[in-house]
């Protein structure tokens, strides 16, 4: 994309925030028609950027996926490690979403054998930047000591993904709730361990190997 | 079924016990030949007791959720609430997930409009029993205040349904841990109390009323 005209780009841009939003708002079989609408382009200037729906999706998720690695890079930065993960889980909330409605969070982006070589690098400084907020978060002594990122990684993409049918719209309204009632259960406190070993990095399975 | 002869009717339980076992190895989408062999009947025979794989999904979804509520009812006359609960849901956590498996707990089964009566009347009976206990549990001061049992349920939904693709494999290795990290978050504890407000059993949507 480095050589397009600035205008082609900014019509770039202003088809995947439409696209986000529309998807984020009714899921990802939302008519290319009105996303170009919503976006202010002509269908015509849509195809041109976006040969089929598909592409369209993984630019978004793409650009989702982005926003949730600058906010992991931004939480390493914080003075302790456990508000530093709290603070990313609830920034980065409505982009996991996004990508999980997209069925490319995990499914697809974080499993699949065919990653681009950039996603791949992505998906690694994100599960590395985790993995040290997470051991941070239980030298201060704030965090259940027997849990791993994967753990982590694994909660998060089971509740931040939206029930199917009807209960789609009350997941919609009350993923805040349920995301903080799994982020105390990760709180260290006196009690039984869970059952199981922690969840690692490898346990999620490699791009292009086994998961 | 109650004019099946005998015979008939052990063939009938063989067949959804094999079903159950094989949906909850392998999914919904098994082979009915297999069924059949497990069950060890002939295929006729399972064609002759259920015409099509959606009743035989729906009869396997039907006898787990049997045995969701009488775990429910057993835990209601448990001495104390929360022990009541969390004994519910470990003992219920296998074939509440089995019918999520065949995409019909709450999805179809508990939201769908179409519901037969007495399994309207069940999900009913579930909803109530889980109700008192969660007011139970919340009395002792065991379990957080600001929760309903509509969050209960959503949650066990999210955190019980199996990631798609390869990590369905992760899931199905994590889940006893991954439940248990929700019960700890929904235990009472010094802290700010969850955004938004609780989740009612009419927040969850009556069948065939709006969800």
């Amino acid at each position: 994309v480095g050589t397009l005209r600035a205008d082609a780009r900014r019509n770039r841009d202003q088809l995947v925030d439409a696209a986000g939003a529309l998807f984020a708002e009714r899921g990802p079989d939302v008519p290319m028609e009105e996303i170009a609408r919503r976006a202010g382009v002509g269908v015509g200037t849509l195809y041109r950027r976006f040969p089929d729906r598909d592409a369209l999706v993984r630019a978004v998720a793409f650009e989702s996926f982005h926003r949730v690695v600058a906010n992991a890079r931004a939480a390493a930065g914080e003075p302790d490690g456990w508000s530093g993960l709290t603070r990313f889980v609830r920034q980065s909330t409505a982009d996991m979403r996004l990508a999980t409605w997209l069925s490319l969070w995990f499914a697809r982006t974080l499993a699949e054998m065919r990653l681009e070589h950039e996603h791949e690098e992505l998906r690694d400084e994100l599960l590395g930047l985790l993995d040290r907020l997470v051991v941070r978060a239980q030298r201060e002594g704030v965090m259940r000591p027997e849990v791993g990122v994967g753990d982590l990684a694994v909660l998060l993409a089971l509740v931040l993904r939206p029930l199917p049918g009807p209960l789609a719209a009350v997941t919609e309204r009350t993923v805040e709730r349920h995301v903080t009632v799994v982020l105390d259960g990760l709180r260290a406190r006196p009690g039984d361990p869970l059952p199981g070993r922690p969840l690692t990095r490898e346990d999620l399975g490699r791009p292009g190997g086994d998961a």
